[in-house]
Formats: C-alpha cells, structure tokens, sequence
C-alpha cells in the first residue's frame, strides 16, 4: 500500500471524456490498493479566459480580486472530478484551497505557501476517501483567496505530498517524462528514468514549462519523490529523485533551450566605479528580472561594453529605462537584440568533471556558432548566441555529450 | 445617506460591457452619498453550463459537490464587478459567502440561510468600501460550500439588507417592476408602485420569476424594503412594503398566471378511509409536491373521482407511481393531462372584501371557459383551466376587477 498524489494538469481534464478518463486511472490507482490524494488544474483554456477577462475590465488590475476570479477554474474541476469518481462507484469529495487550509503569504497572484494541513486528509484517505484538491489555489493571512502563478498547480501537489507524507506525487501531464533535450528539435533525445532535484529545477527554470520551479525547489527541500507521466498513457515517466538515488551519472543530463531571451548591450560606458549598481538598482525597482550580465573591456581602455539579458517581455520597458539613464551613466547609445536563444548544458556530473565547458565551447566552434554570453553555475553553463542556430546548437551538443539515442 | 443593497441578476453581468454599466450606475449611488452593497448572480448562461456538466457526469449526483461546481459562477461575477469598480475609481472589494459568512444549513443545493454576520461589512461601508457579495453561495455547518437553490442570490440580498440593517434592497433585473398581470399578454397591465409582501410572495410562488420567493418571505420576516426594478433604466420600480405602507388597497392587486402545471385524476376511487393519506404519502415521500386537490362525489355514490395538480416535470414519475398503488387503493384508471394552466386573483384586500370569488367564476363563465381546481387561500383564489384559454382569462379577469390601465 503507497500513498500517491496524482496531479492532472490543464490538458488531462480539458472535457468531461478527460474528466471521466481521470476519474478511471485513479479508480485503477485505489484499486491496487493504493491511497490516493488527487490535484487538479482548471480546464484546459479556462484559465487563460478568466485572465482575459480581467485584464480586459482593469489593466492594472487589484491582484487580490484577480486571485478570486482566476482560482474559480480548479474549484470547477475539483468538483466534476469527485462527481465524476462518484459515478465510477468511488468515493470522494472535493477540497478547496481555503478548507484544507493551503496557508499561503499575501503575495497575490504569486503567493508561496507556507503551511498545508494535511491531517484530515490522511485521516479520510485512511478510510478509503480521495481526496480531490482545487490546485493553484490558497489563503492568504487575510482570510482571502490567493493563487501560486501560473504552473501553481505543480506547487499545490509536492507540498500536499509533503504534508500527508506520501510516497510518491506523480504529475500527470502531456509529455511522457524528461528528455534529454526537446524531442520535436532533437530526434535523438532520449526519456531519462531519473534526474536529481537540482537538474530538474535547471531544465524546469531553463525553458522546459513541464513542473513550475518552485515545486521542485518544494520537493528537494522535503525529499518529495516526484514522478513525471503522461496522462495518456501507462508507461513509466521520469522520476525526480535525490542525488543518491541516481546511480549512474551522466556527466550532462540534457541540454535545455529558452527562446524567451532579450539581450540589452549599452555601448561605450565609462569604466567607472557604481555605474552597475545604479543600472541594476534601477532595473530590479521595477521589477525586471536580469539573468546573464557580461562586462567587457572596450579598445580605447577607457569605456566597455556592458550586455545583459531579460525576457523578451521585459525588453521595450528595459530599452526606455536604460535610456533615461543615457545622461547620468555616460553611455554611448544602447541597442537590444531579440534574435537569441539561450542553450543551457545541465548536469550534476560536471561538479566533478573537467572539461565541460570546453566540450561546449568546441561543439558550437566547429559549427561556426558564435557565442554572443555565457554564464555558468554549478551544475549548468548556459550561452547565448544567435536564435537561428537553435536547432544545430542542440543537436551538435547532444551529440557530443554522448546523449544520442543507439 | 442611505445603505442600500443592490442586487444584479444574471442578464445584468452578462458580459463586460454590462458589468461596466453595472460598475456606473454602482458609481452613480455612491457620488450622491449612499453607501452599497453589491451581490451579483453568475453571468447569464455560466450557472446552466455549470449544471449541465454535473448532470452529464453524474445524473444523480452528490449535491455537495454539485454546489462547489455551480457556485463558482458567482465568485466570477464579484471578482469582476470589484474590478470594474476599481478601474472607475471607487473603493471596492468581493465577499464570498465562506468569507462573509453567509451560514446555512447542510440542505446541499436548496440551502436556508440561518445566520449572516453583517459588522465588518458595515464597518467597511463606513469608510466608503463597496461590498461585492457573490450571490446563490452560502456556507454549511460542515465547512462546505452550500447554494440556495434557483434564484438564490434574491435571498442573498435580502438576508444580507438584513444583516447590515440597509434601508432598501433594489432588485436589478430585466423588467421594470411587478405588473397587475403579465404585459406580454394583457395589453392593459399596469406597473404596480407598491405592493405587499403577502401579494408579492403569491405573486412569486404562482409563476412570476421575477424574485425567488424565500426572499420575499425573509424579507417579510425581517422588514426589508425590497424594490424590484429595471438595470436597463433608471425609472421606479415596485417597492415591496408592509401592509400599513400600501394606503389605497385594490381589492385585487393582479392576476398571475402559471402553465407549469399537470393535472392527475384517478377515476372511480372507492370512498373508504385512508386513501387519500395513503396516495400523497408516497408522493410527499418521493419528493412531489402536490398543489391543488379536489374530490368530487361521483354519480354511484361509493366511489369518488380525485383530482391534483403537480409540476410539469413531475407528471410521468406521479403517473407511474400512483398506477403502482392501483390494486391497493381500488381505483379504476388515472389520467393526466398537462394542457392546463393556473390562473390565481390576488389581494389582501379580499380578506375584507366578499364577492372576489363570484367576480371571478362569472366572468370566466360568462367566457365560456370550464373551471376544473378551484383552491383558495386568505388572499388569492387560483383555478385551473385548460390552457388554451390562458390569454382569454387574464384579461377578461384584468377587466373584470377593474385594473385595466385608463
């Protein structure tokens, strides 16, 4: 007997035949004599309307009443799929974020939970109850309805997992699991069996939009063994798991890509001490997020170049803003380039392992791809270079990590 | 300064532009100094969705879970309508019935409101906050969302006038007020300004779907000054008073009509003690509710015809269970017959006034129209006629008492 968590995303319950489809595969789950705690999603483009609608009423929206209007698409779905469990002879009953109660801070829109009861759960479950919990959603310390952004569903599950102790929360999805790199540009990619929770959370934030990043951050920090499946079918996904329990390390797991990158470079600034600061300074108080940051010396020795990158979102706001700051930095002009794409080398292998970088920094050489920045972590380099080149860049690396499918 | 609730139905929040022009004319009663609460229905069409999916699931469905479904309508609409509010400038937020909270007991689906703690939106009213309510959703004994049945979100407002003492309740919707008769077919029918809470609740129970009628009897209970009026225009409605307030009484206030109505007779019943008990027993037992009843004396004189009315839906079900109880009543055969309609005279002024009834057979006699049911009570007298003479007998009633517009 296991205690799972199965998380449906948007896709597995688009109508009612998903609805019913899901209500059969968790009937197979407490069948085999499993307990089972489900999270759903709103129906597939449900979401996406109720935004619209608020968006279209106020721009700039009161996120507290956006959190009351967006959440309603999982009270939806958590409601038919109890109904739904019920008419397949199961019993079950519906839990909203606010009766568990899903404690979370007051950050609407993108609150971060901080607590989940789990104890009437455990207790129902043991008695033979599923339990169908509306994700996305939680109560903030004001009494009022909060939500976890988009992809807060994945967060909802790990931490009920963390909080009634299951053995194991599959997130049920579109894709059968993790690849090595994306299979509709890589043909050679191959479905991993298991990846450590620091790999996940590098593919997860690096452009792969199966599990929100802050899940995996959850389940790392309360050792939740995460499983990735398709809905669709019954074969095993990729399990995410601690360091230990991967046996055989590949130096590089995969290789990730993110088209979702703006690069911003501000020509000829005068080297002179506080002018990053100030330009970072600026850009944060507004909420822009910068990711890689290259600095380098220009010929006459007395200016540099400085490049940075944002999401492509970000960039028009980023150019007016750098811009104000022409007169107090001292630049020459800045220009930004939207035609890049982030390549990202992800593995915990490469801790222990030499010559990494140099594997990717050659691969891209020797197909003529230039490498416009680079940043590095611990367990993954990333570059930028021309969006053009994302198919060769990926394919080249894949291949020369040794990943390719025999 | 007044504290006023306003109510607005589904055909009122049907889409954003309405709820724009709800926001406006919410702005408008806030710029002449009144404070308001605010308690909306779903949008026009989104309750029936709801529904039809948890029908589609699970024909007998469990009503706890019908209720998490179909009464996230409402929280859509007073997360909307807050955010309209905003985006116009005035100082707004929802409630849903958990947050408020509305109590009810555990009556799934057809839920009665036992208690409402009104203090912190009065608190909130005074410092020039809007309220949002969402409507029809209430809050059981249980911790579990409950509604209150079709039309529900009338009794909402009502309770909620009560609770924060409001001077008035407007009742927004697509008519302009409660007519003596239904102007769609009687020409002459005069907008009412004032009627009864008593006529008003006949009014309601006999066909007009203009007010659920639990909230014209909670606003009896509680003297809530209820004004039915247009959201299309800013003419007077109909205020719903105290007898006392309604200073020149008609004898009879209107003439309503209902065509939802079947008719059920069992031929040849023996005359003999505990059939009738026996017979509307099982009926009350399986949930139908029977209306008028007559019992003539046949020509014999040892059996009797017996003659009820139910709703329309539930003819084929009565038909088949009082068939089932043939041999152990003794009765010759049943019939039904939906080709009927109600046809009921109101007034509190006929308690004091004798000769409505007289008024009432000769004119449809004079017609030529067959009475089949007569049932009275203190302030209306309702017959049944086949319902071909519908338009014939409302408006040659309409002239007969006099309430025919100059």
């Amino acid at each position: 007997m296991a205690r799972i968590v199965q998380k449906f995303g948007g896709t597995s319950v688009a109508n009612l035949d998903r609805i019913r489809a899901v209500a059969g595969r968790i009937k197979e789950t407490i069948e085999a004599g499993d307990q089972v705690a489900v999270v759903v999603s709103a129906m597939a483009g449900a979401t996406d309307q109720l935004v619209a609608w608020t968006r279209e009423l106020s721009p700039i929206h009161d996120a507290r009443e956006y959190d009351v209007v967006v959440s309603s698409g999982e009270q939806v779905t958590a409601g038919l799929v109890a109904l739904a469990l019920q008419a397949e002879g199961v019993d079950a009953r519906s839990w909203l974020g606010w009766q568990i109660p899903i404690e979370t801070d007051d950050a609407h829109g993108r609150a971060r939970i901080s607590a989940v009861d789990g104890d009437e759960i455990v207790r129902r479950l043991g008695g033979g109850q599923v339990a169908v919990m509306a994700g996305f959603q939680g109560l903030g310390s004001d009494g009022r309805v909060t939500t976890l952004g988009r992809g807060g569903s994945d967060t909802s599950a790990v931490a009920l997992a963390a909080a009634i102790r299951a053995d194991r929360c599959d997130i049920f999805t579109d894709v059968n699991g993790i690849y090595t790199s994306d299979p509709r540009i890589v043909a050679k990619a191959r479905k991993l069996d298991k990846i450590t929770y620091e790999e996940m959370l590098e593919f997860a934030s690096l452009g792969a939009k199966v599990l929100q990043p802050r899940s995996v951050e959850l389940a790392m920090n309360h050792g939740v063994r995460l499983q990735v499946r398709s809905s669709f079918d019954d074969a095993p996904g990729t399990l995410v798991v601690d360091e230990e329990e991967v046996v055989e390390h590949a130096v590089v797991s995969g290789i990730a890509h993110s088209g979702n990158e703006a690069k911003i470079t501000l020509i000829r600034v005068p080297d002179r001490v506080g002018v990053a600061a100030s330009l970072f300074g600026s850009l944060a108080a507004t909420n822009i997020n910068v990711d890689m940051i290259v600095q380098n010396v220009s010929e006459d020795g007395n200016t540099t170049d400085l490049t940075f990158t944002v999401s492509q979102p970000d960039m028009e706001r980023t150019l007016r803003l750098v811009e104000d700051k022409r007169e107090e930095l001292g630049f020459e002009r800045v220009v930004g380039d939207a035609d890049v794409v982030k390549i990202s080398v992800i593995g915990v292998g490469m801790r222990s392992h030499a010559g990494v970088a140099t594997t990717m920094f050659s691969a891209l050489a020797e197909c003529g791809i230039n490498i416009q920045v680079i940043s590095t972590s611990e367990i993954k380099i990333s570059v930028l270079v021309a969006s053009t080149y994302t198919e060769l860049a990926l394919r080249s690396l894949h291949s020369a990590y040794g990943l390719d499918a025999k």
